[in-house]
């Protein structure tokens, strides 16, 4: 392994080989990894506890990350069948599927919110933390690669410090990291981000060498999937957005300035590309959680001046791209603990405007990022709870419909609520958009209907808001039909009376 | 009028009788006013107002508050007909019924956003503030009575100001507020305030006197309703959170110190009064939104060192009580705007233990605190939301059951959603207490059935839950009947199946 990857001299005599590593985590550990969406998480040590599961060893444990990870970690684990408990948010098929059989326990959690809990004890004792790293830098502190996430307080809590050296970023990325772990109440100072591009902290994580049990060397690269272009629907929700957000500037009451996020996924993504068609936008400011490769375009444009996050999110060909530049991207681009690129009090402060995408949407403004059917988890809330609560103006997007127009994502009541009334201001489609902030309920509920739902089912939502707002009430619900389209899907695999019964219960997945 | 109480003395010309003062309120107008809870708001004006209505006039405006005020303002308008809008909450019992009835339009809001919307211009012009006031200081500047609320964004906002001159407080009053406005982003320092007795503004409400159109003299006293002693199902909830906060302190898992918010009602005061019979808690601080009387108990004794909220909502005895020693009190509570009692960004710093009232909750610990069936509107959701999503820890409180066991307030799902299984951390019935924090939807539904459920309804609610997990899922539901409690007891008036049949739909109130 390179000197200058270990440049406190001592810890390298702790170079290991990943078996012997691994060996640190035993049965009924607390295991915390680094990893922030598929990016920045150990993949040697989780392949060498498969293995030993495999072998027939008894080994069970709980597994707490910064957010989701790659297969090579929630994947590979799950199927190994050692994983107690999960928190706080996955991704994984495997994982998916045997949280939903409930063999393995899930919590769905703000994730702002996990660091303080691992500091007050909450989640019990952090036994290894096993963290991917750049580099040590010569004081013995670490430095991460693509994301940082929890990693910081989980080194700082850890008893014991597993590292994967990879070689798979170059040293240039360091710096490129700002290290601040709050203070925890009561005795606790504001956090001093004003700007989005503001940087509070240190370049790498604190931590004890002392804690370093084993250090091994990986060459594992992360893989991300490539976004193909936005289709029509995601290019149309898209426009929606920038057009509004432009009228609302020209008609003053929105100040020209405010950060942007914008959650994972197509739409996002497209909202991104938006900018780059777009005259009205300039010069921007991203605060957002995860970022990906549009926002390498934006920065080439100068569209966007600065990108905060805690997870760069790049595809193969766009970490290529990054690395190779990286001397250009790395004094625009900032990477922070998600307890403080999620922190309620920063987004609340920078004003941020917030596009995140929903499972379902209903017609009230109640949204369903999280549960198909009501019970069945997709990926978990991630960070869009401490967005969409805090945000200057929170949007909530989704296509129309799905599967051919058998579902509609437009429904009379969700069938399970992460996000309130209270906290949504603007629902998209690919139709259209209603600013739900001046709308009564049956106002908004009508706007909806004739705005965002797709016309092959706008006649069924309009007859059940007349007769439920007949039967009355300040948000008129029938409670007895009021999940009527997800039964009837789950019955016949359409939501719309009179579609062809399916043979079995039908799954969105 | 004592000069005393208008020292501008350009502004002793502005004083009118209420029906000259109130001409300037003209039909389609935005009317703002002061009072949050049942004190602090305007009473003579609005008087006028529906007199005019009732003579004939053609008169009809949209209302905006700081949150609920009292039947002089909320019920005598509703009754009137006048009110087209109505934000962001209300309690009237008259102003509840047309919202119900789709005749006044409401939308349900968190409390500490409104501010920052009529800054933004989001709820158009502010045509005329309507405020009760002290005094009106040297520099024309406005010293409120015993709530802050909006009014200073209002006062800020206002094209025109008519002042209620209330002399049913004593002017020692003065000194009490803490009067601060946040800028607004994306250019917003944080809010100074790191301890709950923090003072960061100016004793008075900063006013251009040119906008005074009006001065009427009011001798209107403030009315609250005297809260019994807890019963004791809130005592027996009291305890459980008190017990409980004890052992988390004991345990490491909580520092001490934490300052506590406390909703509205006979449970947050039971809460509050537990602190006088427990050993264990002393020198306490609030910041919370709404004080009542138990304050006055809580600081006689040092219980509690400091009290911070934007409203003082003492029952006639307690006003007597509070004003009789004002010098003594005035040092220790501090009434501050609602957004900044109610700011996410203090709230989280602090870490505020938050206990909020549930109309009901279900299972996996999703919390309905505003509606009645999914559809009827009770209050609105007010600062709860402030609070809950913020919290260090989130206590939802609840009676186990009502109308005589007619109703559970444990239900396989609340028929309305305003905090999700995200925000929700403790949940607490009579029965006792189960801390979701570390528990999957499964264990969650088990804990609270065993647990806070009332017994009458626990084989019922288990017998729910065994069906639902066979049918799988992350967070069991079976849609078919997640309502078949609700819709029982709205046809036979009892959610136990053999429940007696009643004559008609009935209803809680």
């Amino acid at each position: 392994m390179p000197q200058e990857r270990i440049r406190y001299a001592p810890l390298r005599d702790k170079i290991s080989d990943p078996a012997t590593a691994a060996r640190h985590v035993v049965d009924g550990s607390n295991l915390f990894v680094s990893g922030f969406s598929p990016v920045g998480y150990p993949k040697l040590i989780p392949a060498e506890l498969a293995k030993r599961a495999a072998s027939g060893e008894r080994l069970r444990f709980n597994l707490y990350s910064g957010a989701s990870t790659g297969d090579g970690l929630d994947g590979v684990l799950a199927e190994a069948g050692v994983v107690i408990w999960r928190r706080p948010y996955m991704a994984a098929k495997a994982m998916r599927q045997r949280i939903n059989q409930g063999e393995i326990l899930f919590k769905d959690d703000h994730l702002s919110f996990t660091s303080a809990q691992v500091r007050s004890g909450g989640l019990g004792r952090v036994d290894v933390a096993v963290v991917e790293a750049l580099a040590i830098n010569e004081k013995g502190h670490l430095i991460p690669t693509m994301s940082v996430g929890n990693t910081p307080t989980f080194v700082r809590q850890a008893d014991k410090i597993i590292i994967e050296m990879s070689d798979a970023c170059p040293l240039d990325l360091e710096g490129i990291h700002d290290i601040y772990i709050p203070e925890d109440p009561p005795y606790r100072m504001p956090i001093p981000i004003y700007r989005a591009s503001d940087r509070i902290g240190k370049p790498y994580i604190e931590m004890d060498p002392h804690k370093v049990v084993a250090i091994v060397y990986s060459q594992e690269r992360d893989h991300c999937p490539l976004f193909p272009p936005p289709d029509r629907v995601a290019h149309d929700i898209a426009a929606h957005i920038l057009d509004f957000v432009q009228h609302e500037i020209k008609a003053g009451r929105l100040p020209r300035g405010l950060p942007w996020q914008s959650g994972v996924g197509d739409v996002a993504n497209a909202v991104l590309l938006g900018f780059l068609e777009n005259d009205f936008f300039h010069g921007l400011d991203l605060y957002s959680e995860v970022l990906q490769d549009a926002v390498l375009d934006l920065l080439d444009l100068g569209k966007v001046r600065h990108a905060s996050g805690s997870a760069l999110t790049f595809s193969t060909k766009g970490q290529d791209r990054f690395i190779k530049e990286l001397y250009r991207y790395k004094e625009k681009v900032v990477l922070r603990p998600v307890e403080i690129s999620n922190s309620p009090e920063v987004i609340r402060r920078l004003g941020v405007l917030a596009v995140n995408t929903a499972l379902e949407i209903d017609i009230y403004g109640h949204v369903n990022s999280t549960h198909l059917w009501g019970r069945e988890l997709m990926n978990g809330i991630g960070g869009s709870g401490d967005f969409v609560r805090n945000a200057a103006l929170s949007f909530m997007v989704t296509p129309a419909s799905g599967k051919q127009e058998r579902i509609s994502r437009i429904v009379p009541m969700v069938s399970h609520v992460d996000h309130s009334e209270h906290s949504v201001d603007v629902v998209v489609t690919e139709h259209g958009l209603v600013d739900l902030r001046n709308l009564a309920p049956r106002q908004a509920a009508r706007a909806i209907i004739d705005h965002c739902a797709a016309p092959a089912y706008r006649d069924l939502l309009s007859d059940y808001l007349e007769r439920a707002s007949r039967a009355g009430g300040h948000e008129p619900q029938l409670l007895e039909e009021a999940f009527a389209f997800h039964l009837r899907y789950m019955q016949t695999g359409d939501m719309r009376p009179g579609g062809v019964p399916a043979a079995g219960r039908q799954r969105v997945d």
